[in-house]
């Protein structure tokens, strides 16, 4: 049990910010990443389709006999995870309660942001989160459909990346809000554009660094942490061609990624 | 033979402008429709996926004995239609052609842009095309991967969708282009900030009114076209939840899309 690997899987490239967390929280733990490159974005699909998409996702890491499976993509935790926990005996942990634990940590007033895809927001997964840690805590919420692809064409500095942020989240500044959770992989990205619309006294949240430490509490908890001295692989895998992949991924890893194996049939 | 129905099928719903085009060129043609909502966009992924979509639509299509293939679909039809063409029986076209032709028609300088998503640009078939019918024509192209999220998200006649076009356009202006392609069929969508940024003098293409007479000439010259009064039915099938696809056919049809099926496997 103890040293197999950790599955995580992502819609496309996003996912690698909480691998790379892993990697700074467990360096000794093997780790299997899945992208969805090839079906990539979710965040504009139907709830049915990502239902699919995930538990094809699930199975595909089931293969590697991973101890442990994260869905590092927000979409498919706000939609996924509940039925997937449900079918799957591995465990399985998302993003949104870490990003939730995050923001309520972080709030000095009480009056949370939640910023995500078009699919994630309509779920209401973050409300529902916090609302069942800590219900006096008010949440509001937008969906920046634009905000993946921005981050995507490399535009992050960009006049028309504030111009969007600046379109999407002017309702916030009325709302007294103290703390925004950028409930998308990809946001982080754009950080500067959105911090710059929010005002300089918004707290940003992003859920990697949390859902890193769950899984490493998860883990110890059930005795399946591996306890020895080595340097842990990872080994990524996509399924769309892997070359724009490797192209990306130092943005969102911090580091090159050498070598990437596309599936043909998840 | 001749009242066999023609199968179109398209990334996702940016195909409906060579079905309402279609539908005016020749009313009482059954048609075949199939968006791979599911996977859109075609765009920003690698060939050998586009390939391997663009088979797996033609398939699909197959089920219904369709007389003729139009790929209303320009990265699909740049990617898939010269390798589509030799595996199937079949009739295929695509709208890459026809867009040429009718740019070479209006251009009077001869000097022609393209614009298309990564994949059709990065393909030069558009190029390819022009070349073999007029090699004195010159082609300039460029690729605006964020006009389809643009269209889609609606802001069609916002300052930020202005301000991407004349971040995209502003080299063509140089160039003396008096002709430009819009090879992609979301961008009519946003004609008026690509004329903006274009300036007036500048003559925008798309082939969907062109595609739709390549497919009536091809229908008459292997005698498949139907030669009755009547009107033509035409069905949706879709790989995502058809409610969204609905909702936004209205804007590329001109008209309700009153029912679309969805189709699991592709």
């Amino acid at each position: 049990m103890k040293d197999r690997p950790i599955g995580v899987f992502d819609s496309g490239v996003g996912g690698l910010t909480v691998v790379k967390q892993l990697m700074k929280e467990m360096p000794n733990e093997d780790i299997i990443y899945f992208g969805d490159t090839a079906r990539v974005p979710y965040g504009t699909k139907s709830e049915s389709t990502i239902r699919k998409f995930s538990i094809e996702n699930v199975l595909f890491l089931l293969n590697f006999n991973v101890k442990l499976i994260i869905i590092a993509c927000n979409t498919s935790s706000a939609i996924g995870l509940p039925f997937l926990s449900k079918f799957f005996s591995v465990p399985i942990i998302g993003v949104i309660k870490p990003g939730a634990k995050a923001a309520i940590r972080a709030t000095r007033n009480g009056r949370i942001g939640v910023i995500g895809t078009n699919a994630t927001i309509t779920s209401g997964a973050y409300e529902q989160e916090v609302r069942s840690i800590n219900p006096r805590i008010k949440v509001f919420s937008r969906s920046c459909p634009l905000f993946v692809p921005l981050a995507e064409e490399g535009w992050a500095n960009d006049g028309i990346v504030e111009a969007a942020a600046k379109k999407y989240l002017s309702g916030f500044k009325e709302k007294g809000i103290d703390t925004v959770i950028l409930g998308c992989t990809h946001y982080p990205l754009l950080k500067k554009a959105i911090g710059k619309a929010l005002g300089k006294t918004v707290k940003l949240v992003d859920s990697a660094e949390e859902t890193a430490r769950e899984a490493k509490n998860l883990l110890e908890e059930c005795g399946a942490k591996y306890p020895g001295k080595r340097t842990g692989r990872t080994k990524f895998y996509v399924s769309d061609a892997p070359e724009k992949f490797m192209d990306v991924a130092k943005k969102f890893l911090g580091k090159d990624v050498k070598a990437a194996e596309q599936v043909k049939d998840v």
